[in-house]
């Protein structure tokens, strides 16, 4: 029996774990959830994931949520098929991935996320760009992209140079922060904007960015 | 040769990384980093996290940087001994553990690290707590607490009936939380105060709680 995801072609979450189900050519059923009624914050949702969030995973009597313990759950399922995204056969290359794995939970996405909402989901709901969170964001994104671009220029990919996990999770804050107007940060960093190049054009990723739009 | 731990005894990346490895009963070094003169921040740290951050774990020819890296490097290269943090024999209660992890890294502590950072880290450092950045997260923190509150009544620990590396990485935020005026919080909730005083009173922990004090 296919898994069942439960998002929204647009949501960054749901794509994060869309992406890794296509490099694994997974058989999966995305299942829509109405975020305008909020379907999300009531039962019998609720009873899925407690915290009201998309996306969930369920795989036969397996309910998950998080998009990146989906991911990981998917990667381990899917261990002989698709791409190698967490470098199963080799400890060394497997451990640098869940170090820049980390890194984009914890120090990517804490800088970009804010930029992403500001510009493209609130004013998708309606909502101002407020300048001073953005600029906030800016600095820190700056400092973080300025190590990538020092990595970038030693290795291919950011645990090494093979695609993995760690790239693979950026794609979908990437992707909006690359239509506003802060792109620029990327495009001056050349490692970086070759890296985000690669990544994007990946046939995972472009099976399913035409439907990822706000508004 | 034993595994070398740069980092400090109050820091809090740095005890998520001592507790496993105690809970594991790994042979490592802690090596001081001089925060005070900003040794992270300088050659030779940054060649060894470019980010500046600690802690840094290096074992032979590896390096490795973030927390909840370098909780997972361990976990697996002590598979056979201690506590089976990572449940590596039986996948279904493994990915509740990956779940329940991300659900610390994505929303516990987004909620509660600015409430230690406002009343603990801060003041150590002669900074005024901004009761705004307070106010501000207490009310998420009470909405994750409210879900753990139920999970809590349902399985003693977070991934299920075992403690697991989704409870440990909890353990040094909650520490200096419940140090706060905003403990009331978890006392008000019977079982999330259960599950407190059961994981802070296991001898991995208290080996280095004594330590944990800021200023």
């Amino acid at each position: 029996m296919a898994m069942k995801l439960y998002g929204v072609p647009m949501s960054t979450c749901t794509t994060r774990v869309m992406a890794c189900l296509h490099e694994k050519g997974a058989d999966f059923e995305l299942v829509p959830v109405n975020l305008g009624t909020g379907e999300h914050k009531q039962p019998p949702f609720l009873s899925k994931n407690p915290f009201g969030q998309i996306p969930v995973l369920e795989d036969g009597d397996l309910t998950l949520f998080e998009s990146r313990a989906i991911t990981a759950y998917v990667a381990e399922k899917c261990k002989e098929t698709g791409t190698d995204l967490m470098r199963h056969k080799n400890p060394k290359e497997a451990v640098m991935v869940k170090v820049w794995m980390e890194v984009e939970s914890q120090t990517f996405n804490p800088a970009i996320s804010p930029v992403v909402m500001e510009y493209v989901i609130g004013p998708s709901m309606g909502k101002k760009t407020e300048q001073a969170v953005v600029d906030a964001c800016m600095g820190k994104l700056g400092k973080v992209l300025d190590v990538y671009e020092s990595r970038l220029s030693m290795c291919k990919y950011l645990a090494g140079d093979f695609y993995s996990m760690a790239d693979l999770h950026h794609l979908p804050f990437m992707h909006y922060f690359m239509t506003t107007p802060c792109a620029s940060m990327v495009k001056d960093r050349p490692h970086v904007m070759a890296w985000w190049q690669d990544i994007s054009s990946r046939p995972a990723f472009k099976k399913m960015v035409g439907a990822m739009t706000f508004g």
